[in-house]
């Protein structure tokens, strides 16, 4: 019985999870079949384990030109920012009472610097400038004596507008304050060149699955002689910072992703002309209001259809086959708080689209997404 | 160049780690290859995504003999510990401030309790009889009404002695104690019948590798009705009590090892004739003194061979192609502190072995363990 049609995809939310790439898959194989070893046992099948998990680290380190020592490896990017802001909060917390931070931050940064508001620390919420950038001005403002603590994404997750982190660093500096800084880079891993030494953050968290790696599988970088307090205690894996075994065939996996990814300035300039294709193609349209900012990084699009509300768009689209979503996966649904704070009309907010790129997108994907909205706007109803 | 020779592997160390079973192989693969989707996703592919992540908690939720919307994923065994137990603590400050666990806990509960004793809880260790297991006189004389949270393993993870857990939660009922029962229950998941009602604890810590799953996979059971703070907060994923994207392929990976775990009695049965078979051949040799308690879960079994450092014989066994260890694979080489709680001399901890068992094993690899300890004996130079 029944006779299955495969479905043409165009994937374009690839900034909420990617398709595992095929490294990536044969290596979390590897690990399930042959190094299942535990890594903290003391004969060769934990040493093989432990290889493997050392190898993924030595290929991180390189991504990040950073040493291998600061590498850790957690359970997901909002492991790694729930761990470097408590982490960092609590270790400072004799020094200061301030964590300055901003209000389009992903959730797992907003709700954990909360808890922090909750436990006595005072959280500056820094808005953006129409153009979803953070204003230098407005970190210069905020970053003082008491700070301990700054966390700045290096790419938004909804518009890929590129923040000042570097400029943090340096606020930090001038201002001689006992701040560690934290970077969200799990919008940026993998897609734009990072020195992390020269971006001057103490944390950056990253994560697996937004590049072709798997789910379930978080980074964070501690930049040595940096110290915070560890999230999840226990046997003492990865240097007593992140206990419990370590998921190697998802740590090896990480390290399939990482080596596929091939040259960044390559993939990124690739990357820049189909993003500016797809602009000019949705412009074209003449139904089309981009979001995204000048110098947005060109793996998010962010853009409204006015009239035509998000969900509906999108459930139109997937019924095309092309898959793109409505905000941030993580907010499931709501309206973008990013958006509104970038203080977009709440018409632009409630019709918004993120299109999410990967390496593997073409221009035939935007093509496709073209016309399947063009076709949206002819079927659906007007929403007002 | 190079000549591969498979050896012949006698794994008998599956209380570390074990191998991941055919299914949850293949379920890996399913969600990496096909239902890669991210389960918030609001289109059809998260849906999908989604819908593994039910199947499987409806699984783990059958086997604990539990609701569904009890069962929370997690990135480990250690994590589950972490969270129900900052979880715990953290939720009922207000209402007291003492704690009673063992000396004899795994890592994850003992480091992670001691944090809560330095943010000024007081933490009661009960020692364990001699025989492993913690007295239930103990337990009634140290539980009282300033106790919030109660911490007791089911199944010693290095001598497999079966706690006193069901007494402990009527003990917290008959005192009035405001206390939440956790229970570490990672080396009994899947290998003893468990009723979590009946058993009445309100949190339960279990995790995927111990059974033929994969590593990074940690599963907390949460009482309905039970409140506890969430340890990672962020996009509200497992009903905000723990952020992150679902690690679908682990998710749906555990699922493959609870539905190819069969009969829990019928393996316990088979299990308790190969324990008292390995038991028999092993005291028969005349080198071995046995360690774990009578009425011991029959999957772990612990002995020394005095007059032997552990670590020497590990390595010799290892030679051999039998895999056992010394104490437990999250206390990488250093001397139990379970055993030496039990009150058992300095030879017999520093010989002590740790055999542990799964269904896969059979009386061939106890032979062969017996016949390598033997030999063991016969080559290596007595430690004193």
């Amino acid at each position: 019985m029944g006779c299955c049609v495969l479905k043409k995809i165009v994937y374009l939310d690839n900034s909420a999870t990617t398709a595992p790439c095929k490294t990536a898959i044969q290596n979390i194989n590897i690990a399930l079949c042959d190094t299942w070893g535990n890594p903290s046992s003391l004969y060769d099948m934990g040493f093989y384990a432990q290889q493997l998990v050392d190898d993924t680290r030595k290929s991180v380190a390189n991504l990040l030109k950073c040493r291998e020592d600061e590498i850790y490896f957690t359970g997901s990017g909002t492991e790694s920012n729930n761990m470097a802001i408590l982490g960092a909060a609590h270790a400072r917390k004799k020094r200061g009472k301030r964590i300055v931070t901003t209000a389009i931050e992903h959730p797992s940064v907003l709700e954990t610097v909360k808890r922090l508001e909750n436990d006595g620390f005072e959280v500056v919420f820094l808005k953006p400038q129409a153009n979803g950038v953070i204003s230098v001005d407005d970190l210069k403002n905020a970053i003082n004596k008491d700070t301990v603590l700054v966390s700045v994404m290096l790419v938004n997750n909804e518009t890929g507008a590129i923040q000042p982190v570097k400029t943090a660093a340096q606020i930090i500096k001038s201002v001689g304050a006992p701040a560690l800084l934290h970077c969200d880079g799990v919008q940026a891993f993998g897609k734009m060149p990072i020195n992390i030494t020269e971006l001057g953050v103490d944390l950056f968290s990253a994560s697996g699955h937004k590049i072709h790696g798997p789910k379930g599988m978080g980074v964070l970088y501690i930049k040595k002689g940096v110290t915070i307090k560890p999230l999840i205690t226990g046997g003492g894996q990865e240097k007593d910072m992140r206990s419990g075994t370590e998921s190697v065939p998802l740590i090896y996996g990480l390290k399939g992703a990482v080596d596929s990814i091939g040259n960044i300035n390559e993939n990124l300039k690739k990357q820049n002309e189909l993003y500016a294709y797809a602009k000019s193609a949705l412009l074209n349209t003449g139904l089309v209001k981009i979001n995204s900012p000048e110098g947005a990084l060109p793996y998010i699009l962010n853009i409204s259809v006015e009239g035509y509300r998000s969900e509906t768009l999108l459930h139109f689209l997937e019924s095309q086959g092309v898959y793109v979503s409505s905000g941030s996966a993580c907010a499931k649904g709501e309206g973008s708080y990013v958006l509104r704070e970038m203080g977009l009309s709440k018409n632009t907010v409630d019709s918004a689209l993120r299109i999410s790129f990967s390496n593997q997108n073409t221009t035939e994907d935007v093509d496709c997404l073209k016309s399947a909205l063009i076709d949206a706007t002819q079927k659906l109803r007007r929403s007002n």
